[in-house]
Parts: C-alpha cells; structure tokens; sequence
C-alpha cells in the first residue's frame, strides 16, 4: 500500500513553522520578513499566481508590497523599479512575475535582480551557485520537491533517479540537485527529454521517479517498478463534465496505476502544488535571517 | 577498429584557425585578443600551466599579461588586482591560477571577476547562464570535449550518455550541457559518482562514456560495449622504472581493453588535455569579438 506525499499536510506544518519563527522576530522587535512582487499587466493567471503569494505573506506574518505596472510599461521603467527594490533597505526578497510582455527581455530583467534578493532562485548566480553546490536560493519547485522526500523520511543516498523532462525551472534544477552530495542527493541521476530513445526503460528502474512534463497521464503502471517513490509535478486540465467547474487537474502520471506499485507519491493536486508558494516564502525567510553565506 | 579521438590533432588544427583569425583582425589595424592571468604564489605545477598559457597566447598572436604576486599577498589586494583588470579596457578576459593559498577564499575571487572577463567560465553567472542553456563561457575541459566530439562529427542526438565523477569543472558540466538540446547534446545523460551502487550496469549501456574520476585504469574492459565512443579525463602519473621519467601518465580507462571494443577514444595523454588550453584561448577570442549575447 502506498503512502501520499502530501503537500498539503507539509505546506500547513511548514507554514505553521515560520509563522512561529515570524512571530518570534517581531516578538524580539525585529521586523517581519518582507517580499515584494513586480506584476506587469493584468494576466489572469498571473494575478491569481501573484494574489496567493501576498496572501501567505498575510497568514504568516510577512510584509508584503505588490507593483503594479502597466502592460506597457518599457522596460526601461522596470528595470530601474528593479533598482529601486535592490536598495530598499527594508526589503529582503522580491520576484518579477513572469510570464512579461513580450516587449521586455525577461534574461535581462532577471539578470537585474540582485542575487541576494532573488528568492525565485532564477538568478545565473543563484543557478550557477546551486549547480556548484554553494549556498543559493533554490527554486520554488525544486525546494519543495527536496522538503518533501526529507520531511518524509525518504532515503536518496545511492538510488536510482531518474527525472523525465528537462525545463530550467523543474527537470534541470531537480536532476543536478539530486546528483550532488548532500543531505537529499547522492543519486543516480537519469534526465529523460523528448529525444529519449527508450523512456520506458528508465522509467521501469528508477527507484524515485520525477515527472515533469506536463502531459496528463503520460507515464503509465507498466512504465514503473514495484516501490517506487514517484513525484509527479505536471498539472493539466482535462475536461470533465461532471464537475461543475468543467475540468479537472491531471497529474503526468496516471495515479491509480502507478500508485498501485508505489511506496509514495504524491497526489494531483495536493502533491507538489502546494509547496512552491511556501518555498519562496521560506527563501525570504532565510534572505531575512542573513542565512545564505555568500562567499 | 576503433579511431582515436585526438586532441593532440585538433587541437592543432584549432590554433592554426585562431592564428589566421587573429592575424586578420591585426592585418585590419585592430588589436589582437588580450589574456592575463594571476598567479599567487611559485606553485610547481601552477608555474607550469601558466607558462603553457603565454606560451600559446604567444604563438597565436594573442597579448598575454602575468601578474605575479607573492604567496602572502592579502585577498584584499588580490580584490583590488581583480578589480582593476575588470576595468581595464584593453583586457579581453583574465583567469585567476587555481589552487590559491589558504588564506584567501576563492570562492569570493571568483565572484569578483566580472563575469563577461571570465574566460575560465567559473563565475557562478557563467555557470548558471550554461545551465540554463544560455551563451556563455564554458570550462575549459568541457568546451574542449564538445569540440572533440563535434569536430569528429559524434552524433549526440538520443544516445545513452554516461558521466562518471561529478567535480565542479568537469563531470557536472559535461553531464548538463550533454543533455541539453543543443548541437552537442540532447543525448539521455545519467551522472555517476562514488555513491553509484552498480557503476558497471551503466557503463557498460553507454553509447558515450565520459569517465573523469582521477583513478588510473578503472575502467575496464568488461565494463563497456562494443561501439561505445570514449572520452578519457584522467590523468594520473604511475611508477615506471623503465621511463627516464621515472613515470608514465595513464587515463582512467584501461586503454588496451576499452578500445578493442570502442567506435572512437581519447587516448591519454594526448586527448582531451591539449584541448584544454585552446579552449581557454577560443573563449578570450570570443571575448575580443564580442560573440556571447548576454542579455
């Protein structure tokens, strides 16, 4: 019988966790955390993304400070928002909410952010950084999929990893995180893409599986091995009739196949979702604390 | 019948190109590309590996700069030294001679060099920048290797790519860049290390096998297939009483046993090494055309 990762039950004791410690700081007359975001325009998806965040700073205890930017704001104008927001004394993190329209170069703005105040972990130096094993701030995803086997006790030393799908924010990071020596690494690490000739092969002897994506059901019973630990970030939306809403979210993974033959993984929705905004939190948290030691 | 991957050859032929390239660039009245690098201390080997720099900055028609500073040098003055050549106008690039003395943090030198002078490509920028498939100035042994192999027209695309050692400067960025969906690249690329529990399973199913252990001829064999191109990183002095050296350098690979059954392969010496100081060349020519895109 298989156990959830929940990420659910993790974000809430997580949350928990640096609410106490936030509480604690302004209990000591130090002041909160605080995280700024950089919305450009008003893409639903985005304000919704955006919204959740200021949301938890609230719950938790954080301050935090929306910009709100014209869609066509040049980038000029928000590169020197940037700026402003590298000096704020007071401020300890904040994120440009991507996507940005498409008359700003996202690389440049990115490289503007200044790496100590990068809590989304996109910085070259913070990916540079973390790809050389130093202290960084590690992207939201990733973080979380890291919290999640450590806080649930699962052995990565000497396994068999293998992560299928190669993006810069999820595949990438997670196939270097796991190779190096660390705490929650020391893996084996595959890295499947689109020009895998055999997926099925890797797939069938991974002792933890990462799938990201974002094809709903794409990895099937018969592509996995009994007992295998299976972390599955995609989230699609198929349509669905019967619920009100007119869809529901897919995981990669076609769960109660694969679940069968799991001893975790995690749920759609539930599993991975929930810990993305709780790790950008805990970045700002730690960009707070001074906790990175830079050099 | 397996073909030998020479480095010693192309190496060659790419000097001969950036001679002429340079000689052009002259010819039409602009300067030659400019090299410096620093040197802390009179280390042995580090004395050696500097000197082959300049020497081959010299044959090409490049301007080389050897800042020598004593062994207890301050890392403050080091800063400064680092900080003046950031700014100096008529520098394409510099590299500061590793190992430094133990009283200065090299992890902070290497964040003072601006990275777009960085032709070593240790900055956690450059770094990061590869690893988000950015342009960049890749290592000097990874660069050399996927000139290797695409001067020797390897194809990369969908084959089962196996890296063993994962060191900051060679197995870890061979295993990203490989994987990458690049020229050279997109192959499936597992990265093995002293924690791999059955190196053998993985060697032996590798179309590529780059080995950079540092472990005289542990890779035998039996630990191969037929086909398999090789790339050999290792290089270590073994006793011979039968060399007026005293000693003769040997791969990581028992060369006898893994070329009966190899496509192509790096023998050593003679490999990848000369490769390595011509990609720290190519780099500082880029650096003077101005060839990498930063933002």
């Amino acid at each position: 019988m298989y156990k959830l990762l929940s990420g659910k039950e993790l974000s809430t004791v997580l949350k928990e966790e640096m609410k106490q410690e936030v509480a604690a700081l302004v209990a000591n007359g130090a002041r909160p955390p605080h995280l700024a975001a950089i919305l450009v325009g008003s893409d639903g998806a985005s304000e919704t993304y955006v919204g959740h965040k200021v949301k938890m700073c609230d719950q938790l205890g954080f301050a935090s400070t929306l910009v709100r930017l014209e869609a066509d704001t040049s980038e000029e104008v928000l590169l020197k928002k940037i700026e402003e927001l590298n000096q704020q004394e007071d401020l300890d993190g904040f994120i440009v909410q991507l996507p940005l329209p498409k008359h700003i170069n996202a690389n440049k703005v990115v490289m503007a952010i200044d790496p100590k105040k990068d809590v989304d972990g996109f910085h070259p130096v913070n990916v540079g950084r973390m790809a050389q094993n130093l202290p960084s701030y590690l992207p939201a995803t990733p973080y979380g999929i890291v919290q999640l086997l450590e806080r649930n006790g699962i052995e990565t030393s000497g396994k068999e990893c293998v992560v299928v799908g190669r993006s810069n924010i999820v595949g990438s990071p997670m196939s270097i995180l796991l190779a190096q020596n660390a705490a929650v690494g020391n893996c084996t690490v595959t890295l499947c893409h689109s020009r895998t000739k055999d997926l099925a092969f890797h797939t069938k002897r991974a002792d933890i599986l990462v799938v990201a994506l974002g094809k709903a059901e794409f990895i099937t019973g018969d592509m996995v091995k009994e007992g295998v630990v299976v972390i599955d970030v995609g989230i699609t939306r198929v349509k669905d009739e019967t619920r009100k809403s007119g869809y529901r979210l897919k995981g990669d993974v076609k769960f109660d196949e694969v679940a069968a033959k799991s001893s975790f993984i995690t749920p759609v929705p539930g599993g991975v979702g929930p810990m993305t905004v709780v790790s950008l939190l805990k970045n700002t948290l730690k960009a707070r604390k001074g906790e990175i030691e830079w050099v």
